[in-house]
């Protein structure tokens, strides 16, 4: 076993720093020194279930970026050296349907989870990226593509190929005319994304006072979803409307915005979610959702998000200072991604 | 005024045959002798809620197939002895986006029913199509094709085009899967027109007893939805499901059977639906549903059946039985669609 420190859980919101053990490098694995970890609504999430969903030991993290360090003996891919970033998923059955198309995220037999996931081979539980090292198959890492920066880059391994997915299989493009409710981690990315990929993009916001950051982000207009004659006015004119709002909600409002043919898109509440059939039916418009991403929609985001100068706005804090980011996350108090720098455990 | 024959409600699933009132032609009018009208569920529903929702007076109705048997001044499209068709809109703001598309079933200013719905030029309360005579605008009239029959071609106008829609707007053709859940009404016109439009088409019913039916329609398999086994081999196979079963149901073991990328698509049941938001993730799986069509997509569906010999199963009656078919459509004893024989009103 190798050691590395990190950040554990000892009870709901609460984390210590300590001491973790890596498994040994099997042949396919590499060892990557993590530098930056995102702070994602999920970790929040694990840790204030600390007890109930979520049992010990609980590592948070899976937005990761650092560099290679070790390589196992069947591995080619990588190089001592390389940049290299880790998702929220670390490993797939690799065999059923959704694998073989390239969706380990939709794996049947489910995916490993970054964390809090069942090691496939010694049935032990992952531990997160609020660490020093992580152990991974070298098949579900990725290159960090040169003019990233890795702090900034973390995010876009979970919330970045969140929102890249129903973006791209809703084929939005130039032409497309895209609404993005909330404007948060994964708004703000969604937003950048869209933007790049040619759509014009309107913001859906509580208020209108971050209408600044929206322009800034490249949105190219901003509706109050308060004020219902602009709601009103916005009737039908948006072929996808990605809502990222966290907490249950009426979608009945956002479906209205849809276009004909048109899809609303949930990143945010995964719970169940109810809707009138009316509301679908009326303009033929579709209810979907969509989180995370396979290996190759990853590996394709990263890419683009290089070509276009595309990261997440973040606030990086020291790991010290996990407690203050998990705080003012669960507050919104944050534009619009808490990352974490590893460095400061050694 | 002009006078005719028909079946008007005088309680909740209570008709009596009495002289009906229609408006003198206006330019754009034709008057239609009805030879045959299709007993819908909605029919049904007005019916079982007469005096609720549906307020007097109410006259059912709205797949109906006949003769031209006079035009007003302006009509071009149509001649005094064509075979003609009106479906459940008669009416539009023809202005709208929606309208403008041609999908005048979604018209912003909702269409005007061909029964309950408020005229939109005298304000009067629509009367439907279990009468002998109707008074029509000509842009809400179809040339009834040549080698359809006009008892069977009734049901085309609604239930015909509720599945049209869908499955033309999901893009169903050769090389789809398509499961049509629930054979009814809708469900037997769903499965003849994912046949012919060169689909892989399954049948979703409660137990095999309507496996020889399903195979007479055309269809290639039958899944029955009480076996968990055959169900859980089917998970994720299909490209559109089309979901015609009437009642409230849990939706998620249709989900599931939706391929990645694929749609369920609601026809029955169009009140509240609820769906975990994670079984429409899992798979890039979407929600939808569908109902009625627009002008053009009306046409282009009667055209496409009549050159594919598809109409409907039905079991024509007299009017005069109209409550036998009613009442054996609820206990679901048809197989198909009851149609009425009008000529017995005179």
């Amino acid at each position: 076993m190798r050691t590395t420190a990190g950040w554990q859980a000892t009870g709901p919101m609460a984390l210590r720093r300590t001491s973790l053990e890596r498994r040994d490098l099997r042949p396919d694995d590499i060892a990557v020194q993590v530098d930056y970890c995102g702070v994602c609504h999920t970790d929040l999430h694990a840790l204030q279930n600390y007890g109930q969903h979520a049992k010990a030991p609980l590592v948070p993290g899976h937005e990761l970026t650092g560099v290679v360090t070790e390589t196992g003996p069947e591995v080619t891919a990588f190089s001592v050296g390389d940049r290299v970033a880790v998702g929220n998923i670390i490993d797939s059955c690799g065999v059923c349907a959704m694998c073989r198309a390239g969706q380990e995220n939709f794996c049947h037999s489910f995916p490993t989870l970054t964390y809090g996931g069942i090691d496939r081979k010694d049935g032990s539980t992952t531990l997160g990226g609020y660490s020093r090292e992580y152990v991974v198959r070298d098949a579900f890492a990725y290159p960090l593509p040169s003019g990233l920066d890795p702090a900034a880059a973390a995010p876009l391994l979970c919330a970045g190929v969140t929102v890249w997915e129903p973006l791209r299989s809703l084929g939005v493009g130039p032409g497309s005319r895209v609404a993005v409710a909330g404007l948060g981690g994964l708004g703000h990315l969604a937003v950048k994304t869209a933007v790049a990929l040619g759509a014009a993009t309107t913001v859906i916001s509580r208020t209108r006072d971050k209408h600044e950051d929206a322009r800034r982000l490249g949105a190219h207009d901003l509706i109050a979803s308060t004020d219902t004659q602009q709601m009103a006015a916005a009737r039908d004119t948006f072929d996808v409307v990605i809502d990222t709002i966290s907490a249950p909600h009426d979608l009945a409002p956002y479906l209205r915005l849809v276009a004909m043919d048109g899809t609303l898109s949930l990143l945010g509440h995964l719970g169940p979610v109810t809707v009138e059939a009316m509301d679908l039916l009326v303009g033929r418009k579709k209810l979907g959702s969509a989180g995370s991403g396979g290996r190759p929609a990853t590996a394709e985001m990263l890419r683009f998000c290089a070509d276009n100068g595309i990261a997440a706005d973040v606030e990086v804090l020291p790991s010290s200072q996990v407690h203050t980011a998990l705080d003012r996350l669960r507050r919104n108090d944050v534009r619009y991604r808490f990352v974490l720098d590893m460095s400061d455990l050694g």
